[in-house]
């Protein structure tokens, strides 16, 4: 039996127009004028746009962090995604040191299986390096796991050193993965860090100002040398200022293969969060921190421009109270990261489309389209095509609603956007033609998420 | 009845993938796994991408120039774009001094109305320029022409000083129009043509080396900046070099609504053509000349990055005996102008897509889809979509042959790109659902080609 | 019998240090600890900055425009310089539609004769141009005057087109000589004036409303290109915006031989002037116009860097009663140009030097050094060194003086600064080792200026 | 008594001209036209020019490095400075492990005590860092120490991490002093030459391959990131490559304090040297290493455009014999450096002066002046004015010589300019008004050396 939705407009990262899209064993079948036929299922989708299901390429769901853990886990992360009109994502299966990588992706292979809502894969966060993790990426690509992460920041607990970071690009271009980096300069934060200790400037804002966003500029413009000298591409995660993507667009105009994601929390919030009185403040500690309002417009304008390629969550989530407040005695102790994972398709739709910042192209692009493409599951994610999975968000426009942690899904007590207005909603959305949620709630149903093999790295699918 | 093509690739600006296609009353109704209903005609696309007709925006049939007229009219020029997987051209009604718009608009009209095998439409090319003038254009947007051309050269000819540009400019976005710039300084052309002309320096080559390329990037310079005070946009025509790309590319930069286009002859030919002996270099007389060849590898990487968004053929052809034969005595005489309709599709695909400068979206972005953005004919044309209009090539990859004016359709006697391979070939041409042509020739069949009003410009249909 | 300053602080355009200048025969022949000689004339410098005389490139005595002349000619004009520290000016000899160059030449050597209490020179303003004229640049250059000023602007009156442009820079490239030019782009404003009078804005805020910054821009983008094909060297006067300069610091990037000249009126005053009522806004039409107050950071910071080498007064001063007046029903008929020969050189030190925007070292360079070398005066004059032309200006700068039209020099009846502080003075000012003038005061003495026979323009002395 | 130069032409980093000078007690007293008084003595000077003494900012001079030590101590070092034409050298002071700064200065004190033949100063190099360290700096500046040298490379020797950086900057600063960087990333060189050796690529070509230019331009711009961060002025060391000049060029057009200096290797000798068989690769092995050939057009350019304002021989000499052949077995075993302090002054004024890609006020100011402006040593060295100290070369443009180790005065057992021809000679070279060479050859004189206490940094003094 099909399923066919009728009356709504499809909306890819190029094409806008009114037709209907039948479904039929999970992947699309027909587009068309009038496609249904005898005993199809219909549903009605007049007055909505039909996007691709959304795909967040950078979440952690039930990581372990400094003695204790995120407050979502698989199930609750993923309720939360399929919720917002996220169909697919992409969790750091994070090696902790002495593992080995085969062992971490067991390890988040069994977190997962079973409890997902949407589909999932992997990348590799590698903490731990030396020959043999080197030899072992080749196993994890065939897994279908084509990128993994390092970090420049974190000095002596996850961060590499550019010797490192050269050998797991090399290694990586070889083998067709992408590695995905965290840059920021460790060296000199671990230094301001313990100044500001020292001084005794120990409140969350501190976090903030230990972390400016000269060393953000400064190690993407080191991982971009790096990437250079291995001739590998680079992705480079959580893009928070103006800084930054000046580096990126420089080599971007040189024709190198780097990329960026950028996150809704620095599209929309400020440093000025970190104001907040009663250690509210600490809801917002994340690395790279919230800016100084003025690199917004920059990052909006990447978007527009390609320059930043995806939107993700960087979905962290711990609870303010007990988690968050580890860090009471010192901002060094707040466990880094907030939730976001629900929310950041709505965000893009209303603080992009509908604020006028991106068309409804560049919107799919920025939510799906650009990360299936990078990341190894376009065309079967990431367009409405015939053929592709048939994950689809049906967004009603019309629709208003007021983000709030009393009525969200994900499993943490606060949401970092509380109070922000959100046009349009996800009035249904489909995984591989079957629909998973309905106006923002998860429909009963079980975790019917499967794990996604992907595909490897091929720079001339971006152009 | 529907016709269907079965087992070919869609292939748009962004996607690509295995899809029947319904086409039906001259539009596309249904893309999808298996479309065919009973009674529908089948045609075989196993093998064969299906691209959207090409479009090309620039041409100039039964153009009367300097006492001879262009060899091929709209019947002729029409019929070889068809052959070559060109479903659509804009040509240039050209007011002649003293005449009104709406003669120019009605006398081109009249041209075309009839003999066309391929849809069209028209700019409007200003030679003359007043208040009267000025006030038409409104009345002329409204029958369809949304783009009016200038020129900065042709002294005394066609050229308009910068203070008429200015005022075209603010009239056509007043009311939504878009103007077209031919980008050379004329008056020191004019200056360097006397000089040579003083020294004798008559043959064919001088017409290249009185027409240098920094005069050509100092006249882009110059327009953006009438345009930036204008608060307008700006399509500059057959940008030819370096000099001139780079100024586009730096006011895209800065984010200003300025287009480029570029044609087969300046990626592909060069200034040796200029060293031809027995005078065959005047078939390569056109302006801007063919340059140096070091600006190919610029304007290729123009197109891939989206800073030139359209290739024209600019095609005004003239027979080399008796008509470029004018010149023998002085360059100054050689009618300008070269064919190309009938092949720029293929040399694009050939040299582009087969040669891996463009990808497949990239080619079908910069010969059909922009055009049809820029010019206000999309979604109708431009694209392979549910609703759009059925203008689909089939396009085999697996072809081979070779460019040569004995077998060409186009009526002149030459052709510039004489020994060229091609790679892939038309294999069938679709015209709102209908086939005109079919390997390479013209079916025979009445001209079914049809007048199309465009749209006004809107910049946001180019984000 | 020769004259010593004694201790005083040498400056120049490198050094600064305390030493003795000993001035014989119209020369420096000793700089020392102690050089003074028995009967040597002893003049105390102490405290005091002993700096070259300043040259004002850019002056306009005795010129008739449209109708009425200028209030200052060479006797009042001189004097003003020589009491506000500037020892050699070079006045535009105007050619009048007609004229031959030698006519222009002969009769600006008869209105300056007998006159300068500063030594003079000339550029040659051509303003008609045909093979003859061109043909007189060498007799021209032979008589000393080594460089030609043309026109992008006034058209119909002094506008040139761009062919004779190249022709200009062409020819003297060949003969050692500079081009300056004003660069405004005289069509673009012809069609705005036009448009404004229509529009009845008639007022004189309109003069600076039809010549927008952009069109200086332009025509200085033009203007590179056209010196680029000429293979010419280019000085572009009065650069007065930010968009004018970026494009000189570009080409300068590229090592091309391309100078700036800006004026005190465009470091200092802006477009608010133009708000003056009672017709006082007239006071400050001239061309290009007072710009936006954002201008002038980068045009402080351009003679810091070195994008502007030179500050010239284009001293063209009329009275505001009936001269100035004459435009009460038009701004088109306000006669243009503004007084500043007396002051440029105190304005500088007081908003550069004393401001810490420029060093002693490159107030020297701007006010004195750097028109010197590009046009042909130095080292006789332009520095002090032995064997330098003894024009030297003795500055207090303990001194302060408020600058008004009350007791100044120049014979105008306003002064375009009034009111503002001047810090420093010149307490000496000596041309060939004779003072000429104290305290801001002309000494009672009759006019020695001499004409300055300049060299050609040489590139390699300008690094 | 006092000595005068007679008819030479007095150079300085910004004047020309015909001139005596005059010296007493060691310093210039009189510059004129004709200063010697009876009882002087005169110095045939004609047809010569007279050039501020040269300075060399970068030495290492009596360096123990792995197990040897540099082949020139003082002794032998200064004396081929002064041979050279160099009356200046700034050496470093190099702290070993465990040392304090002030027993590391006070080891080099010793060393130079009483030995040098021109005068000299030290900057210090910091191999060690702790807070002790640090609070040591400030005693160091006022013993006349006013710069510190850091390294980004030579990991687990010399290299320190960019915490440290930050931290010494910042202390520099807020002391006047002038951080000096060797830039390049020690990390990815760690990691590149462990992994050559593991491939048994040991020979000497491979120090070149193991550190390619893109690491230079990283560690410069990380270093200019730093110096932001620091508000800190910063001297780069060596610049050897494009990718770094690059860095510094986009700094410095920000307005932001960032100083370059070169070395003659990097702008006469290429990677080709690597090539040489028989081991004599070795004598080329320094780091950053040779570059390819293309590197030097801009190096010269940017010490034409100012971007690099000193020339450093960065003399670190070791015999062929015994000591480059410690590194036979593998090239990591290889003593780094080469010889050049006898060189670099007439290397600079041949193959820039001469060559025509500097003029000769550019030469004094890259030799010269610079670095006496950088390092607080202007005015008293660095130019020729009154009051200044009387080191000064007699330079015979007329002359020629062939460089070679065969009558060289330094004490190394080979010459990297081997064979290059010499465009003029030093006939004469004074230091504080006394002759100490002659014709390349060091006269019979004691060493008279004095050690230089050094201003502080100021950045005013570089505009």
């Amino acid at each position: 039996m099909a399923t066919v939705l009728t009356g709504g407009t499809v909306v890819t990262a190029a094409e806008c127009y009114r037709a209907d899209v039948r479904m039929e064993q999970g992947r699309i079948t027909q587009i068309g004028e009038s496609v249904a036929e005898d005993g199809d299922q219909q549903v009605d989708a007049a007055g909505c746009y039909l996007f691709p299901g959304g795909i967040d390429p950078h979440t952690h769901f039930d990581l372990p962090v400094g003695g204790t853990t995120t407050a979502d886990d698989f199930a609750s992360g993923t309720a939360a995604a399929a919720a917002g009109g996220t169909t697919t994502v992409l969790d750091f299966a994070t090696q902790h040191k002495g593992e080995t990588l085969q062992q971490a992706l067991a390890n988040w292979q069994r977190k997962a299986a079973g409890h997902c809502y949407v589909d999932y894969g992997f990348h590799l966060a590698i903490s731990d390096w030396n020959a043999a993790i080197q030899a072992e990426m080749t196993a994890v690509i065939e897994q279908g796991v084509s990128s993994f992460k390092l970090y420049m920041a974190y000095k002596n607990v996850l961060q590499v050193d550019d010797g490192v970071l050269l050998a797991a690009m090399r290694t990586a271009r070889q083998h067709g993965a992408l590695i995905c980096l965290h840059c920021e300069n460790g060296d000199v934060i671990a230094a301001l860090v313990q100044e500001a200790v020292a001084r005794g400037q120990t409140g969350p804002e501190y976090h903030a100002l230990t972390r400016p966003a000269l060393l953000e500029g400064e190690a993407v413009n080191r991982a971009v040398c790096l990437a250079r000298l291995a001739q590998a591409p680079l992705y480079v995660v959580h893009v928070s200022c103006a800084e930054a993507l000046r580096v990126l667009q420089e080599a971007q105009e040189r024709g190198w293969p780097v990329y960026g994601e950028t996150c809704p929390q620095y599209l929309l919030l400020d440093e000025a969060c970190y104001q907040k009185p009663d250690f509210e403040a600490a809801k917002y500690v994340m690395s790279p921190p919230l800016r100084p309002a003025a690199n917004q417009v920059f990052l909006w304008q990447g978007l527009a421009d390609g320059n930043l390629l995806t939107t993700a969550s960087d979905h962290c989530s711990f609870n303010f109270k007990q988690q968050k407040e580890l860090g009471r005695s010192s901002f060094q102790c707040i466990p880094n990261g907030a939730p976001g994972v629900e929310n950041r398709f709505g965000l893009l739709y209303t603080y992009g489309v509908a604020a006028g910042k991106l068309s409804l192209n560049q919107f799919v692009a920025v939510t799906s389209t650009n990360a299936a493409k990078l990341f190894g599951l376009y065309p079967a994610k990431g367009t409405l095509a015939v053929g592709s999975d048939a994950d689809i968000v049906v967004w009603d426009p019309a629709e208003k609603r007021v983000i709030t942690a009393r009525d969200q899904v994900q499993r943490v007590d606060y949401n970092a956007y509380e109070g922000f207005m959100q046009t349009g909603n996800a009035r249904a959305v489909f995984l591989r033609g079957r629909q998973i949620a309905a106006n923002g709630r998860l429909l009963d149903a079980a975790p019917a998420g499967r794990y996604l093999k992907r595909s490897r790295f091929a720079s001339n699918r971006m152009s």
